[in-house]
């Protein structure tokens, strides 16, 4: 059959991360798994070779469950850290507040105390808005907290931060979960090792991601408690998220984590959001809406000015209301892509203003 | 990074046609979908496509859902044509029944009437023993059928058994959903086009497979009610099944699917099954115990034979108590593969039996 | 056997209007149901008197669900009006959210989107902060939106409020469901029929109270469509809130509403809170901080007075960081009970600010 | 108000024991119970009362939950006993199985493995069946074993036959339930205390019937685990079986099994059952089906039978394709109903083989 592409292979955007395929040593990663049998459900080489990775990398006694997707990844992890009737604090933008069509309530049963934030980040005291009422058998527990990192607006928590809010946590009696759908983005930013502001700061259970950092699909749920991770075998399997085929998503995990393909590529995409928020700061009309710590520039522009650039450049509104837009940069976004986004985005401004 | 395999890429068994790898014309689909950007969860060039695919097939009307496994696929379905208080008549063998950890029950929130049968097919006087009882809300509404084609002991339903069924069922105002997990093997075996013993013959929602017959990953909610499919989005994001790259699902779906990838394959393992059978039948210590319709053989071996043909070959007990065996063959079994293992077993019943 | 109580039946509280018990008309109409056998779950006399009944409030076409207690009657409302993928905007306040364990993600699947009020009451504008993304499926769907009358705060939706509400609801697709725990105590207080503001104001689906308002258990979820009264059977049962004596349940909604027991109950304990509010207001040291609409009194004290009143008299801390607290008023309240607390309150107060 | 009764008090029939009524004495304690104010959700005074009582039956470290209903108290009860991936093996004919419109499913999330039994009663060669695969995540995990004292067959088990599935199923590392929704008719009918064939026979879990035996609506969940009840209270609430005035539920339940009322009324029930299967045995064209061991009756008719008697006297088809009915006698059912139900029976008998 034909295997020609359908799509503009040169054509790249700036609406998500997402939109980007596969890093080229991942999709070699995964033809060298292929052939030949292997047992399927995990029972793989492929696998068991993810672990001795995983445990590189957060230490002895960490075990991780590839699944399908970070929806799959967060609804699974979070069920491991909660009893039936649990609750998840969490910030009112996380991804599993509002971009999972009400999967942790649907699937996971679980009841979410979304609390408003400024940057996208929870803190000792945020999470106090919601975190009471122990015992109380009407009030659904808190009993774990979620944070992003890199958070959906881009912020970053240092590690000081993510020590706090599980210092915090932990005296609460609450487990903490870290959503790290762009975990390796945050990791090149703060320069420090995964494990250092992940299992090293308080962290339970982490969704590592992959799929947003050159992955064509595969996430893992990483564990640090043996207990927990008797558990997760059973959860992965009812939550529709055991692949038969597993090697082939171990094989990409692998390939992104076993050397540092994950922080070239993640260095590379946070690199590429400095370039553009550098192109376009101080440009009149344009407000940068928050920090850029990731791979993400949030801007607010003049009226009509986002769907002019986006007759030439893909991505999406944030805030339609505020006139607020995200820009994300990928593994794969580059600096042409860049400087001629923010050449378009300077262009537009100055006719916006004229 | 190195893609060196970590697996002997030569070696195969008769356990599971999902021990198999990815079949070379897949991944050269999935490669040649790499590169640039593509609009994630479903509205890339490669989705477009599969629809073409799906409607030639299955005729105008069809849509196709990429999802991430059969189980999701299954839980999607059944959702798709049950209300809330909805009972699904199956098999006691169906794969829904025994091997998804409750996902129908836990995510899906039905119950399932579970048949016993000889050979894993269900009959309209089957399907009787538990569809009764509409408009009494004590019991669960018996609102959908469900059957496995090929089942998952290797039979076949013809075209004249799908339709009985199909007329049957829905004389009672139930649904027919059909788990194709193995709907390729079935095809090749009844020398019918797919849309011959599927929705012509009365189908309503049909777990498409590919999985089993040389794709990574991947299998396709297929619907022919346009209404159906408008309710089918939100139940896959819920259920954790929407692929953010989905363009790398529906890219091995066309190419699986687009020419006659899937009839190759699946003919060819259904061919490896009939001469392992052939070569096996017959011989003193063996009973088969199914016919072999697809790709499938079961067999009754004598006390202790299965555990040292296992030695060389790996395969699973079916019923251990009855010394029950299931032989799987796959795009990638060879002939020779076929004929060493026959020898093997030919020899160890010869010793057995000494 | 001794039915001599084994507690002090002359003491009452503020704590709240289900620590009352059963107003001695309803035990009557329970004695008089007795006795016999009735066909259980629902096909009683009682039953269907009730249906006749709540017609005679709500108009033709009305049918009454009996359920157990009002979170059985609020989830299985809601799961009447939502499809699986189904959102409900709810003040952040309600009961529904707060005080019902998850029931309503857990039991319902559904997602509640709460947005926080000064006063417990919705309005088309505050319902437009969550009521978008329709068609998104990554967005819970908003389909419904819940309404409690009189609110959790004491305070009341005038006719034309909920008018607003429905028709601005209905217009953009969604349905309306109002919490009716204290209907009763918002119909006193508006001077209105039951059905003025409810049916006749644009609600799609009603619960229904009794218990706060002198029944011993049960409510009803009142349906004006009969397409939706055809799937309740069904989800009430499956909600574990089908009775199986049900005639004791209707005999009571039948005692408490055929006549006017459910107004001038209602009345009498509205023109306690009314008293007691009276009573205390303008004292210096109090600060009444919500309205008095109908059988509630909210109040902020000094520090420690709360506790020191309740060596006395029992009521409920509402926001213990602010010192606000919480007084109900039953229908077995009297004037007695309202002056001899409003009399501990000033004398406190007093001793307070000394 | 009127209260007036709607129905013939006096008139009674064979078809359910929840046709009756509430025992006069029950209806005293109700009574009893009311006036004043009582902390609602189980901090009053009956509730305290009842873990005394229940305390007596079953020992020291019983904790009793009053929930509405039946299926309340079994989906609860379960829960207790499972995790998230948890199976129930019971007998194909169980409550839980047959007539709770899946809400074990839907609501516990729990998979039923139902095994076909001749007489309503497990063994553990039945449970066998059922109970197998633990460590496959594929697999529904099998962890706990629910029978029914009496079963809905009207059978029996012995001491010994509880104690033997007990052991077996410790064995296998799971936990039982007891669903004793006619708990004291079978005690009547074994002449042993409830805790003998309960608790002392190692049932981990029991559902205390009562609304069978004559309470206007209750059911206990009773538990001998302290750290069980520790997790019960928050179930029940996210169950919705928490009752807000639950002295009401309480004192039903003290005045039941304070002294020895239970007793008393299923003794009669039983006595009633005994009386009308000798008063038919024998006559030509009745097929008695079960042995009468507590209070039903079942038996199979020559066609038409059933239909005819039923102009006089209610009762249930329990297979109609065999003609098979059942009786079930109740604490009102009188010696008079019984003969004349027998003389009917006879008469129609007589008639139909003329």
């Amino acid at each position: 059959m034909s295997s020609a592409p359908l799509h503009e292979t040169g054509r790249r955007s700036f609406a998500s991360d997402n939109y980007s395929g596969v890093h080229p040593e991942v999709l070699e990663a995964v033809a060298g798994a292929n052939g030949g049998h292997q047992t399927s459900y995990g029972e793989d080489a492929y696998t068991g070779r993810l672990q001795e990775v995983m445990a590189g990398h957060f230490g002895p006694g960490t075990v991780a469950y590839p699944v399908f997707n970070g929806t799959g990844a967060n609804v699974t992890s979070l069920m491991s850290l909660l009893p039936r009737w649990g609750a998840v604090v969490c910030a009112a933008t996380a991804h599993i507040n509002v971009d999972e069509n009400g999967a942790p309530e649907r699937v996971g049963g679980m009841k979410l105390l979304a609390v408003p934030t400024g940057d996208g980040k929870l803190t000792p005291e945020l999470i106090d808005r919601e975190a009471w009422g122990w015992g109380d058998e009407h009030r659904a527990q808190p009993l774990a907290v979620s944070i992003t990192q890199s958070t959906e607006l881009g912020t970053l928590y240092t590690v000081d931060q993510v020590r706090a809010i599980a210092d915090h946590v932990h005296g609460l009696g609450m487990k903490l979960h870290m959503d790290g759908a762009r975990l390796s983005n945050a990791a090149a930013a703060l320069g420090v090792p995964l494990r250092g502001f992940t299992r090293d700061a308080g962290v339970d259970v982490l969704s590592l991601g992959g799929t947003k950092n050159g992955l064509m699909f595969g996430v893992a749920v990483v564990v640090f408690d043996p207990q927990a991770a008797a558990e997760l075998k059973y959860l992965r399997k009812m939550n529709m998220q055991l692949a038969s085929k597993m090697r082939f998503i171990s094989a990409q995990l692998v390939a992104l984590y076993e050397g540092d393909l994950w922080l070239r590529s993640a260095s590379h995409a946070n690199a590429m959001a400095a370039r553009l928020r550098a192109a376009v700061e101080g440009t009149r009309g344009i407000t940068l809406t928050q920090p850029t710590e990731a791979n993400a520039v949030f801007a607010a522009l003049p009226p009509g000015t986002a769907d002019r650039l986006r007759e030439k450049f893909r991505f999406y509104d944030w805030d339609a209301a505020r006139g607020e837009v995200r820009w994300m940069c990928s593994f794969d976004t580059t600096e042409e892509d860049v400087d001629s986004f923010a050449e378009a985005i300077r262009e537009e401004l100055a006719g916006s203003l004229r």
